[in-house]
């Protein structure tokens, strides 16, 4: 809480205002059972004691919270208005830096308390305030890594061909739980044409020998997250344009991860997966960005996206994960996650890139 | 989408921005797989066609949804600047209601792509826009409340005395789910001191003969919300006081079920049963509102609270929920999902409002 308190002040911040989600959990060690419409916010400001203000009714919740010790606590009780409680906190001419995810609802609050006042999300003002991991952080995504990886090897010993993509969701789950994860958050099972669509998780396509799959899973363990792709065939006999492309996005993938050294742009590690890509052919069908940062969250800065100048620095964590997609036919993603460290990439996922042959 | 373009036309609105979530599920049958820091809004406005503005990669998945015939796609891919695509949609000078809990982020990046524009909560603005429901819902909701039901009949079959708070939990999560829930949302088992805390959800304290526990459980069955509460106390023997905390309770949710009727303000019935409450002698020991609406999310309007004059009006479902919270004893709470009909209020929960007793 002091760090971000000294980023926020120089950043010209007055101060921050700390919705429930990953920034109140990461700065004081709270996450209420449920994010709901009654007002919880902790307000840091510079030569100010922290205060988190509450509910009355989830007081005793905070007051359990790891981080309790060093807040004080401030609670308003249903019928009451909150930001009559939370407003004296805020300088009312002031400029805060506030959790990408607090409500609407919320900061309308504070606005109309205080016309005065103005916002920015922490991702303008304060983007790289989790990004950089410590010690005992990346441990735990070396850890979430590697029993993302447990869970790759298990998968290419089950059966694809004749089960629907559901099926095989459910195993890559069941496997990230077997290896330690306490929660799975996606497991995407993309066969054939489905594989083209980035996004598509895992439906009732009964996958067949021939198809082209992308594995595309993660979730948390002890608190930190896990995500890797790797992108497998069904059978052995494998179509020259799979062949072709998968080679693609392995070398911009690892021609990316090379790069990755303390100074470089965010966006430059973009930009040379995306020519990889470009010159091979399919830069067209690499529709999306490079990479995302991740920690307690799957999505955090830094991006790696046109537009994100900001320098890597020792210690920040992200995906590369280059992808070719063909509409209607198959797609190919490779993803790993990297840190980066003073002598270069490090990666936390490290099973093999090559194309997986399923049965 | 008609509807609640009409109904923010009448309240002086240009339109409505909705975020995913709740509103947006609601309006067009859209969810995302994760609500990311990507941009993804419907913008409604009178004379327009409905927009839903989707991350290019998410497009496959929106054009799945139900609703999506009925609106118009627009997409922006990774390293463009989502609100030079979803800007022009809205008038520069007009004033929006906009989804609670849309992020912050992109609630701030309207505001600083339009500078003129002006934002207020669908809860300040359209409160009700959800809180009526139709047969269909109406009936999703009964069947849930049964389900609910159901899994309180069979939780008092097992046994509490020497199990922790958190294997009953987990047998109420299993009940549930036994009985057609989909989704397990809070098992709030609080066992002697930890029932007067009421947001205790179910810890590892060991329950004993002689405790009183609260029970507060739902979740969702076909996507419509249960959410009941029921006190119990292990074996026969109970203290003369938590006999006439349990009667007071009783009688406050009975006497505020019985003022439910079309036009009875939502203030009225919070008043009702802190009336009973506090001719009790426990007005200070009933520290939250009387109940909150339900729907496809569990807390949502009408909120029966302190300040909400609005009217009570045939097809609203809430919870009537008092409560007794006597710090370091035992809690005490009785809580109904109840519908308005023109004859009054009508409970999707039916078990027996008598203290359990339990072995």
């Amino acid at each position: 809480m002091a760090r971000a308190t000294a980023e926020a002040t120089a950043a010209g911040l007055a101060g921050l205002v700390v919705a429930p989600g990953p920034d109140l959990a990461y700065l004081c060690g709270y996450s209420p059972t449920a994010i709901t419409e009654r007002l919880t916010a902790l307000v840091l400001a510079a030569g100010r004691e922290p205060t988190l203000v509450v509910p009355k009714l989830e007081r005793p919740d905070a007051e359990k919270a790891v981080g309790a010790p060093a807040v004080r606590l401030l609670d308003w009780s249903d019928g009451e208005d909150p930001f009559a409680t939370a407003g004296p906190l805020l300088d009312p001419a002031g400029r805060y830096g506030v959790s990408d995810n607090t409500w609407a609802l919320h900061l309308l609050g504070f606005q109309a308390a205080l016309p005065g006042i103005s916002f920015t999300s922490l991702t303008d003002s304060l983007p790289m305030l989790r990004a950089v991991k410590d010690t005992e952080e990346l441990e735990r995504l070396a850890s979430a890594g590697g029993a993302a990886d447990a869970a790759y090897r298990g998968i290419l010993e089950v059966p694809f061909a004749g089960r629907r993509e559901t099926d095989v969701a459910a195993d890559l789950g069941a496997l990230l739980i077997q290896y330690g994860h306490s929660q799975v958050d996606f497991t995407v099972v993309g066969s054939g044409p489905n594989g083209a669509d980035p996004h598509h998780e895992a439906g009732e396509r009964v996958i067949r020998t021939g198809d082209t799959v992308v594995l595309d899973f993660g979730g948390l363990k002890d608190g930190y997250g896990s995500d890797t792709t790797r992108t497998v065939h069904v059978g052995p006999d494998v179509p020259d344009e799979v062949r072709t492309v998968h080679e693609l996005v392995r070398l911009a993938q690892q021609t990316a991860f090379e790069a990755v050294r303390p100074g470089v742009g965010c966006q430059e590690i973009d930009r040379i997966a995306r020519r990889v890509i470009t010159e091979g052919g399919y830069g067209e069908y690499f529709i999306h960005r490079t990479g995302h940062g991740i920690g307690t969250t799957t999505h955090e800065p830094p991006y790696l996206v046109e537009g994100e100048e900001r320098p890597l620095v020792p210690g920040m964590c992200f995906s590369i994960e280059p992808g070719i997609y063909l509409p209607g036919r198959f797609g190919v993603r490779i993803e790993d996650i990297v840190t980066v460290t003073p002598a270069g990439g490090r990666r936390f996922n490290n099973t093999p890139h090559e194309l997986g042959i399923v049965a």
